[in-house]
């Protein structure tokens, strides 16, 4: 009786019963779509509806879903080596992993302390900052920040993040931050004389900062030069410099990682979601050999106690490894260029249009603004996602911000459909 | 040239260039050990040496490593659909595992938050706990917890640990939180009348707690009874129960959840470890009626905006059921039932032995204290690891509490080898 029942519903029925769902207010948000299968760039709901996925669900699946070359590495690890604690041991796919990611991470990085999302990852890079001080002697308790950064959602990322609309419940419990606004190019020289004014005052410990691009403040891009300014002065005044790259990270920007694009180099990065090219969980912490320097000692208390059961999981560090095989290879490489330079020219194209505000891009990543006003989570952005959808398109509008974030496999027929339907939007909103 | 070096050295020794290894102290620490597989109950280290997994690696290998039934759940998902947003979108594996785990679940648990480790499981349990007062307008922003408790590295998590011995560096950033001591049965008239004092002064919107057992603190029991009395105070002042049983769940007390044991259920519930079964991570909130209640609204600020990447991974959902369904499966539940009682018989006989303190067991967890005084990371802590490690079996004592948390499938054979190697370290320490 009971399993006719569950064979009656659909999966957006039974889904309602017992799940409650990230980000999202259940009284007001409609049912969830029910995925059944995916591949490469396409994902395909229980009624059979194809969409093409426009974000590489969430920036991870850059190199395609089910990609099998992915799939069979972590396979073939699932039957050698499932879990083992990684405190006291060690194993051949996390050093496989740590020889080849050091090879592509920004100069400078050198230890590499695994986690298991982005969260955990920026955590571990304000304890570095923050225990980094402490360690030397330092009474520096302070972090620094962008205004409308975004870092996690666990207590520490949460502190640092900017984007706070509804973290009213928490604010009394989060630590000290500074904030500063974003270099505009414009606004450089008041930033800076800011920082300079709020360095005399402070004691900061880091500077907590997206490279380039913050991801959840909308695709907002920021000025490098300003950034390379801003990051000088923190260096000077020993402030740690960490750069949280979970967004950025493996080819986004169309270089390996944002702060490629910056003279000064971070002393932390962190990274995830695209880390395990969409596979599995794992975050990922780095940091050069002066931070680590500081937590090395006889004794013992000045070690960085953190850990989770999981980290440095075989699989994941399978899949990670496989992930910058393929974002190194030729063929991967060639497609970034493909999308850097078909994504320019289409930013130049929207720009022109009355509706467009701030056409954009870098990389594979392009976005722009509707010119429609519109609530981050409102009635008129969930039409403006009903609307992709309907097109056979999956992407995710932040409000009136429009992006694309393709996996790097994305065929010229499928980024041209996104294009088209993007086109579309500005003729119906 | 550089493939020859790096095939000359070990992995041990090329472990050391680019590893920084969660809890440890690199400088005091000696040279990891490589992990080249593991199967079933069973360890094996690059040179061929075997242990058997007497911890199940960090109370997660329960079903034994890369288990056939789980390892082909999970190849056969990874072809299927690998990760897909959690927000707006849903999917079976999702789906069927909050319909086999609620079935589980302590009494009154009613919906599942997904995330990725057990930090942000306990992370997402007191953010439920502040904003559910939060959004019924209470003044409520104080968390309660044990003395000794251990609940993750998180800014959050580590705020509630009260086991913060190297927490020296981030303690001014911590929430306010307050705690009382376990109840020990001899003490539980004066914990209550404290705890009642607690309450008329503060403003206490949940109590998180580890039930039956506190595992980092060195699997120190505690008084069903008293924490019984505890939790029933709580509930009457309208105090949210937070479970943290991301160490307990999934049967490794003898029954599904240690707060199972206890009448009064929590109304929060925290997972992870066992959960997936040790292949790969993931964390689990779930929560009753009440509590989800409190953010369905047609205010979008009262829902949680909290949300990770790989929230709910196909994969790891995969592995999660299938774990659900190897836990209540005959032959698991009766391989339990014989290591409980092959445990009481070990306490019982260690309990006469002069160098034997409070021996204990409950379900598959058996611990005792070696009466040796020794420091949590010190010399002779690691001299007694090294001792197990040379007689082929992986445990990982706690300053001197030695315990054991075997995988469900160990055989006789193995379990005696964990009891006989224990037995020796009493004559030699």
């Amino acid at each position: 009786m009971r399993d006719v029942e569950l064979k009656e519903k659909s999966l957006g029925e039974r889904d309602k019963k017992h799940l409650w769902h990230p980000l999202t207010q259940h009284k007001t948000s409609p049912e969830m779509l029910a995925i059944k299968k995916a591949k490469g760039c396409i994902l395909t709901d229980d009624k059979g509806n194809e969409y093409i996925d426009g974000i590489s669900s969430w920036y991870t699946s850059v190199y395609g879903h089910c990609n099998d070359y992915l799939t069979k590495k972590v396979a073939a690890q699932m039957q050698q080596l499932d879990q083992v604690v990684f405190s006291g041991f060690t194993h051949e796919p996390a050093v496989k992993l740590s020889e080849a990611l050091i090879k592509i991470l920004p100069q400078g990085q050198q230890k590499l302390f695994f986690n298991d999302n982005g969260s955990t990852a920026t955590e571990i890079g304000i304890k570095m900052a923050l225990q980094y001080h402490h360690n030397l002697g330092n009474d520096r308790k302070v972090m620094l920040a962008f205004e409308e950064g975004f870092h996690g959602d666990t207590f520490g990322a949460m502190s640092v993040s900017g984007l706070s609309v509804y973290n009213g419940a928490f604010q009394d419990h989060f630590i000290r931050v500074e904030r500063i606004p974003v270099p505009t190019g414009e606004n450089n020289q008041e930033v800076l004389s800011f920082l300079k004014e709020l360095i005399k005052k402070q004691t900061i410990a880091g500077f907590i900062y997206e490279p380039l691009i913050q991801g959840a403040a909308a695709m907002k891009f920021h000025d490098a030069q300003g950034l390379n300014e801003i990051l000088k002065i923190c260096r000077k005044n020993e402030i740690i410099l960490v750069a949280d790259e979970v967004m950025t990270g493996f080819g986004k920007t169309g270089s390996y990682f944002a702060s490629d694009y910056i003279d000064e180099k971070p002393d932390v990065v962190c990274m995830s979601k695209a880390l395990t090219a969409g596979l599995l969980p794992m975050g990922l912490t780095s940091c050069s050999q002066k931070v680590y320097d500081a937590f090395y000692s006889d004794d013992i208390a000045k070690g960085l106690f953190h850990g989770h059961t999981y980290t440095a999981n075989p699989l994941a560090c399978a899949a990670a490894l496989a992930g910058v095989e393929l974002l190194v290879s030729e063929k991967i490489q060639s497609n970034i260029k493909n999308i850097t330079e078909a994504n320019l020219e289409f930013a130049n194209k929207l720009e022109s249009h009355p509706k467009v505000k701030n056409a954009r891009s870098k990389g594979v990543i392009l976005a722009f603004e509707l010119n429609v006003k519109m609530e981050r989570y409102g009635n008129l952005r969930n039409k403006l996602f009903r609307f992709f959808m309907d097109n056979g398109v999956f992407l995710r509008p932040l409000g009136n911000t429009i992006y694309i974030v393709p996996p790097y496999v994305i065929s010229e027929k499928e980024l041209q459909k996104l294009y088209s339907v993007m086109e579309e939007v500005l003729e119906v909103f």
